[in-house]
């Protein structure tokens, strides 16, 4: 009975995908480590407030605030900056670890989510490295055992993938979008899903990355019978002269 | 100015590795979606109470009750079940999109982060495509264009990966550990890291596959020059008689 389900391997993370969209984040620090902090935040579209004396800036986080991709405040943290009820997560990184611990304990009082930089005690959740490639994200977590090795397994995954998958995936979203369109009824649900997963496991990542907009119309033409033709098949009907039949076709 | 710092990609998510070892995760309902979260949670070393009247069980959630591997509560949800103040997150799977609605509303009244399955509205976080492999997990995401997609980049990526790579890892993590016992001083933090770094850079993934114990403990003594030898040095190390030098050992 046991092996049918999968084992426990305990000691990991729960590596989650935050939608903080207009979400406000609160940037305790304006150094080095902050600006890294930064852009992953904005790449994820959060409202940034950062917290920090001028005179602590780093050039980068200057140059963010100065063009108003976040928002500012020009002093040290005061327990209140904790008050706005729309805050939904908080990152703090500045040299002071006394002063870390007292906003993780704030935050904690308050259930904020937060992380402490550099205190792992202090820190509900971990950045990793990510690569990014439109809509696909994909990172890279050792569990604090090597940030160095996460990058370079990140860049060497990065190396390997199809140069254009993430147009492919974006081509998959626009595809699905249209199948809804073609058929929109709630009681199709299962059977779009289903269909969308055939296609996907059936055409190869190349496929699905030289798929064209003529490509989906004419494979969304395969969807009410219910069957995935191959991406060359698809491609041939294009000059219905050498449109040719295979196994694939079988409700044909 | 601006191009010296990386250009804003809006539109993803933020990832990150949440840290929930023995903090309390509350599932509401116990099919077979119920069921892969679990999974995920566990193998995160969370303590899982699930909520779900026993006949909504599918096997596998059946199957962690009775092994004890989750605190279970045989009935359907209950507004008191938040009142618990060491829940740290609450997920739901279940049928019924007005009780998944109400608990969300609930949640965010009490600020606790949630996931409403299949309402992605109703989501502070997604679950995405996740490899593992000892210490090392990889997470594919197409922010919601191809579920499947993600499916078949996290297999690519798992396949081209070194077979043991996680071990790599593993012995990058004792590395650390046993330099951190051999230079131990607060003040050489910097020397350290940059040292692993140098090692992680000039060591393929494969040699840090391989590198065993002896490899450490020889690897360790080029800490104090600041260098790092070459794997292949390392090894001829073993046989004094065939001990040979190369430009990678300036500092001899």
């Amino acid at each position: 009975m046991a092996e049918q389900f999968p084992e426990i391997k305990g000691g990991g993370s729960l590596i989650l995908a935050w939608q903080v969209r207009n979400k406000r984040i609160l940037m305790v620090g304006g150094g080095e480590v902050a600006a890294g902090r930064i852009v992953n935040l904005l790449n994820a579209d959060a409202k940034v407030t950062v917290v920090s004396p001028r005179e602590g800036l780093n050039p980068e986080v200057a140059y963010r605030i100065k063009h108003n991709q976040v928002t500012y405040i020009d002093r040290k943290f005061q327990p209140s900056d904790l008050d706005d009820p729309s805050i939904v997560m908080v990152l703090t990184a500045v040299d002071d670890p006394v002063a870390g611990s007292e906003i993780y304990k704030l935050c904690k009082e308050k259930r904020i989510p937060a992380n402490i930089a550099d205190v792992p005690p202090e820190c509900d959740f971990y950045f990793g490295s990510v690569h990014r490639d439109g809509p696909l994200q994909i990172m890279v977590s050792t569990n604090g055992k090597g940030p160095k090795l996460a990058n370079i397994v990140r860049r060497q995954i990065a190396a390997n993938l199809p140069s254009n998958i993430g147009d492919a995936i974006s081509q998959v979203g626009v595809l699905r979008r249209k199948l809804r369109k073609v058929a929109p009824g709630i009681e199709e649900g299962p059977k779009r899903m289903q269909w969308m997963i055939k296609v996907c496991e059936a055409w190869s990542l190349e496929d699905l990355c030289e798929m064209d907009e003529s490509d989906m119309e004419r494979l969304l033409g395969f969807y009410a019978p219910n069957t995935v033709p191959s991406f060359e098949d698809v491609r041939l009907k294009e000059e219905p002269g050498i449109w040719t039949f295979d196994g694939s076709f079988g409700w044909w």
